[in-house]
């Protein structure tokens, strides 16, 4: 526990350093800001690798079969081992080439980017792919390459579950969309007047109170790409950005990020400086910044106690917009090129085509230089829509610029998926307390409930497990879907698609 | 090299965990920073007592002799030598004991300070002097116990000449606060209005920016107690605090720190990321801070140019103040309890009963006991004020209770002697051309003099080398004396106190 602490004190540290970097830190101290990060990683990634934490793991073993399957410490030595064995697989000189290469790539994407200069990334992204061909080969127990990153991030996921549960999602989405794209578009010009920020702010603040976010035990700051970035058990940090033409862009990232700090911010004391003081894997800690952004955040029992003060913050904006008109806006369905801006609806789609495209890529199906036409074509496709060049297309995210390539983007609809699974499962169990509280603006029942099935275990269970013991039935798609189409059904008065009656 | 960088890393990191804590940490996240704080520093002094690094020192001795003696390679070698030799001689487990009590005793004192509760500390007072003298013992070859504190921020002082400046001090301060006693006391009410802190900010930033302070390689932020820190060649950030009732506090802070960091950043950079990139010494470093805060920001010349800047600030307080009156305010004399307060004239007589009652602890000379009287004692002698509680006397400052007693104040007077030796040359020099810019509010031929024979060195030479370099003088209290007769003879007309002609 004592090595593992040490570890752990490393990269809290370099959370400080991220978090300084993306908030405060001048222009002049990036250079060697990266250098500083990079040595601290490989102090800690030398010190996790060292053959010393493996004889201990080894003379551990017999007490980890003693040990009741549900304790911390078994869960502790489960999860130690597992990241051990994996980190030992890796040979050192690779993990120093794969690093090197991301810089370069990472460097040279933020310069691409903007002047759209696909070929400028191409011959890099080719070597990532090679490099992350090579990274899953040291895995060979794996079905796929994809499943090697996948099971990383998403711990007990596979490519194949994945598909099947994407292609669920894409029968009753496409056909949702259709449908949606056919009924007038939404009027959603109240969210784009001029809202100056300290409101913004002061607004949002109040609202992830209301959460529950404990202000004692973080803070807020700007920073160009919203993050959430946990520093100790008593310092969990989140990050916004607001634009004064755009009440929307501000507000749900700071309840987005507000989603994933409660998370951190509940996980047990007794977990605190253990390796299990994190969420459960990114699709679980995704269905919490989902949960609480979207299935409340932009649910209308929120709105009928919040959108009264929200018209006190911005009475010359809204004195004379509606609830209901307010509402449309904040829920409008409408196609678009840019995953981080699209809607409830489409969002996963955004997902799929990534996630295809990426698979597409690992096992050999599909060829980095015919990336940008396949992009264009699955936008086309599922859509409607296509990029007029490499900025919106596949030079958009930041995922296949910066590290391996796959593995980062399931956990967005994992989140979406799980988020409305626990959700039903706390409304089934607490819906009339949540309700009640809701139309008071408070929320500490589904909180409470939230934090006892799932935020005060941190990263002890596998995310099957935890879903099991949370909702008592496996993963599934149903209960989102049925959020969904109940939720647009009525905003886009969608009779005819059903649950169960898959269209196209 | 690399192993040296690796610890600089290490530290640098420290330094953002210390910047932030003292800026922008939520209260949650106090304890768990100590921790993280504690570790890195435990490793960067482990990898730096690492017996491999001292088997490279050694095996590079025949290269040192070989180098020019003024090279930077052959500097390294002298510091890092000089430094590992040092860590060596002391005990891990001492080290460790040694932080914990000082760990323990500071706590105490920031709980026991508000409520002036000397019995509560002194017991631990007694046990850091007891360890004081332990350490101190490690280095038998120095005259005296306070010798091996002074010698490691002030290399190559002692005592005994500390003791020898201060007397020589002392024979012309004295008089001189006792004449301006006779005076009847500065009207500075004009300083003591309601000044918002916005406008303090932007005025204190637009003179920092002026000195020539790089804001794209730095920054400016609220501490409770302001300090410049350097995290990186690019990256030396700065902090002051403002009260609104007293316009003083908050300008001459952040001329102050930004005297530090004008020396940090303007280090050469092929000195970066080697153990010479930093100050020469804490007396040289506080020479740049005084330089810039007295010589230069409470000098007339520099208020002929920025006093009316000032008043468009804030015109409603001071429209009808005239710049006499306050250049007169800001210069004001007059005896008071608190070292941080003092103005320039009584401010070393605060050093000096530090300094005399630290060596007398360390001789056997004084009991801890006994060292509240003396406190006492002393300021009625020297300054004619007595505190009258245990807060604004013995407990004053965090020196004492957050680490080894001695070494940590003279520092502050050996920066009043050489930022005044320093100036005269720089005047003697540059004076038309210095003088020509300050009445245009511009600074470029004192910085680059001083960039030219101090910054850019770092830590390259000790502080006697460097000051007959810069001065072609040995260390002299004379410049200074000098500096404070002109302009304290003027501003209370005291033509009878002359240097050289010590009264009392």
């Amino acid at each position: 526990m004592q090595r593992l602490q040490e570890i752990d004190h490393l990269r809290r540290a370099v959370n400080v350093l991220i978090w300084d970097q993306n908030t405060y830190m001048p222009p002049g101290g990036a250079a060697a800001r990266s250098s500083h990060q990079a040595t601290l990683n490989r102090l800690a990634h030398a010190k996790f690798t060292d053959p010393a934490l493996g004889r201990l793991l080894d003379a551990l073993e017999p007490l980890r079969e003693a040990l009741p399957p549900d304790s911390d410490e078994a869960a502790i030595l489960f999860w130690v081992r597992r990241d051990y064995d994996r980190s030992r697989r890796v040979p050192e000189a690779f993990v120093a080439r794969a690093a090197a290469h991301f810089s370069q790539l990472f460097q040279a994407w933020t310069e691409a980017r903007p002047q759209d200069d696909w070929q400028a990334v191409r011959p890099l992204l080719e070597e990532s792919l090679r490099l992350s061909q090579e990274f899953a080969a040291f895995f060979p127990e794996h079905q796929e390459p994809l499943d090697v990153f996948i099971d990383h991030s998403d711990p007990g996921m596979t490519a194949a579950r994945m598909d099947e549960l994407f292609r669920e999602l894409r029968e009753v989405l496409r056909p949702m969309v259709q449908a949606i794209k056919a009924h007038p578009p939404v009027d959603d010009r109240c969210l784009h007047q001029h809202y100056p920020v300290e409101g913004q702010r002061a607004f949002g603040e109040m609202v992830a109170a209301c959460y529950g976010y404990d202000f004692q035990q973080g803070r807020q700051d700007l920073a160009p790409h919203p993050f959430m970035i946990k520093i100790a058990q008593g310092d969990v940090r989140i990050t916004t950005r607001y634009r004064e033409d755009d009440l929307a862009i501000g507000l749900f990232s700071t309840l987005h990020e507000t989603g994933h700090a409660l998370y951190e911010q509940n996980i047990h004391p007794r977990l605190a400086d253990t390796p299990l003081d994190h969420g459960a894997s990114a699709g679980v800690h995704e269905s919490q910044s989902r949960l609480w952004e979207n299935l409340v955040g932009r649910s209308r029992p929120f709105w009928e106690h919040f959108y009264p003060r929200l018209q006190e913050t911005f009475p010359d904006q809204l004195a004379q917009v509606s609830l209901e008109t307010f509402y449309r806006a904040i829920n409008k369905v409408q196609p678009s090129l840019i995953r981080t801006e699209a809607d409830e609806v489409t969002y996963n789609l955004h997902i799929m085509l990534r996630f295809d495209l990426e698979r597409a890529l690992l096992n050999q199906e599909l060829r980095v230089a015919d990336l940008p036409e396949a992009w264009r074509a699955r936008m086309a496709e599922d859509l409607g829509v296509v990029p007029s060049n490499h900025r919106d297309g596949v030079l958009q995210d930041i995922h296949w610029f910066s590290g391996f390539i796959g593995g980062s983007f399931q956990g967005y609809t994992l989140g979406n998926i799980m988020g409305a699974q626990f959700f039903q499962a706390a409304m089934a169990e607490q819906g009339p307390a949540i309700q009640e509280e809701m139309a008071q603006g408070r929320f500490d029942a589904l909180r409470t409930w939230l934090t006892e099935r799932i935020y005060q275990h941190g990263g002890k269970f596998l995310p099957d497990t935890l879903i099991e013991r949370v909702t008592g039935r496996p993963l599934s798609v149903q209960p989102y879907l049925e959020y969904l189409q109940r939720k647009y059904s009525e905003l886009y008065d969608l009779s005819t698609v059903q649950a169960g009656t898959p269209g196209d």
